[in-house]
């Protein structure tokens, strides 16, 4: 049904946190029921590197991977920062990203940390490269699922389509099929929001997104005729990275 | 144990809300397994009115209550012009805290939607009539529990104790009888955060809060000598919170 509104597990230590600046959501997961207490973060953002690492460390976590959705135009990524000041941690991306990472993932691959496990599914539209993680099925992962959506779908939104050349309709019909084809109970966490909500269901979406309501010809038009003002950051943000983050460090050099 | 990160339950919807430019969370419960969906916001901002309704209303929810912890010093209150909004929706608040509103509650009282209830626990400190807001007990109650504490325990933090003239040490051991007796993995849902964390757990807070983890004499100590400035919007939002927000409306007089 969709009345739950938060996934739980016994095994699952979850959070979501905040950057204010960019109005960045950076997500914190582990499995606490693991002896390590192994944890990922996906979208880390450079400015709360140090919030996230303090967190990490009062909950006595491991952090293993630093992973991202997709090359951010909007903020410099944490990954690089991250590996220099914990190093062990592995920065990941998807392969079609082009940027660097010391993992690179592809549609339909899993990376887990303990027994709980992300999926990845191309949900390319905002940029060619960008992924959704989705938990788990079965009874051993956390109840509902949960989509990390990144930029591909916003609560009540979807980030533009307009900094690569990719063809609309294929975007949104796979957007359509990776992810409004999950239970519609599965929260929906994106990257960013600007109006103070933290989280919706895919049910939710597929009634109330203005955009991704309507048919695919309908969404095209839509985000073609934006005519939105080129990103502050995305100068900064783009080259910085394709490099998680670090231009100069040999640590953000890939494996 | 410390594992979940989030309350679940069959009947609760449970939303955090976030308000920018103040920093403040709003709280949206609604029991969803009842027939009229009733809801209940807790700490409104007037600001964010709208999408709070725009919300309510596309979740199909009945909104029944509009609940401050306190007599906020930094925004102003939603209460008010919610009720001009959607006629039927009660103010409340604690009796202590001085305040108009609809109905007023003291420490012990419930405050049901549907199923669900809310205790009314009083936290003072920050103000005398501060008030914490916790889930019903029982295997019938959202799991963990969960706290929503106002200003009285912040994330790593509590709200400052120089605005009325209180005995810390009273307030001190009335916010550790009050809360910190709570099982230690309930979450602890604050009124505000400035660093981007969302939510604790009471376990957490009694290891970690920097000022909550020491003794009565070096809790008063701390918050005396704090020297803060005077806060920028007080001026206008108590004489304004006192009476729901709205000055001038007939509908915002007390029943
Ligand atoms: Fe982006
Ligand atoms: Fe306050």
């Amino acid at each position: 049904g969709s009345s739950s509104s938060f996934s739980s597990s016994s095994k699952l230590l979850f959070r979501q946190l905040f950057e204010k600046e960019s109005s960045t959501y950076t997500y914190l997961l582990a499995d606490v029921s693991h002896p390590d207490r192994p944890a990922l973060l996906i979208d880390p953002v450079d400015k709360t590197v140090d919030r996230d690492l303090k967190l990490i460390n009062e909950l006595g976590l491991k952090l293993v991977y630093a992973m991202n959705t997709h090359v951010h135009a909007d903020h410099v990524t944490g990954t690089g920062l991250l590996k220099t000041k914990l190093p062990g941690v592995k920065s990941v991306i998807s392969k079609a990203s082009g940027s660097k990472a010391d993992k690179f993932l592809e549609h339909g691959e899993k990376v887990y940390i303990g027994d709980i496990y992300l999926e990845v599914r191309a949900t390319p539209g905002h940029t060619a490269g960008c992924v959704t993680y989705v938990t788990g099925e079965g009874a051993d992962q956390p109840q509902p699922r949960m989509a990390f959506t990144g930029d591909a779908v916003l609560i009540r939104g979807c980030g533009r389509t307009d900094f690569q050349n990719l063809v609309l309709k294929i975007a949104f019909v796979l957007i359509f099929n990776q992810i409004f084809t999950l239970p519609k109970d599965t929260l929906i966490y994106p990257a960013h929001d600007y109006k103070g909500y933290e989280v919706s269901t895919v049910g939710e979406e597929m009634q109330h997104n203005p955009r991704l309501t309507k048919d695919k010809d309908t969404f095209k038009s839509i985000m073609s005729n934006l005519n939105l003002a080129y990103p502050k950051m995305i100068d900064v943000a783009v080259p910085a990275n394709m490099v998680c983050g670090l231009q100069d460090l040999p640590s953000s050099q890939p494996n």
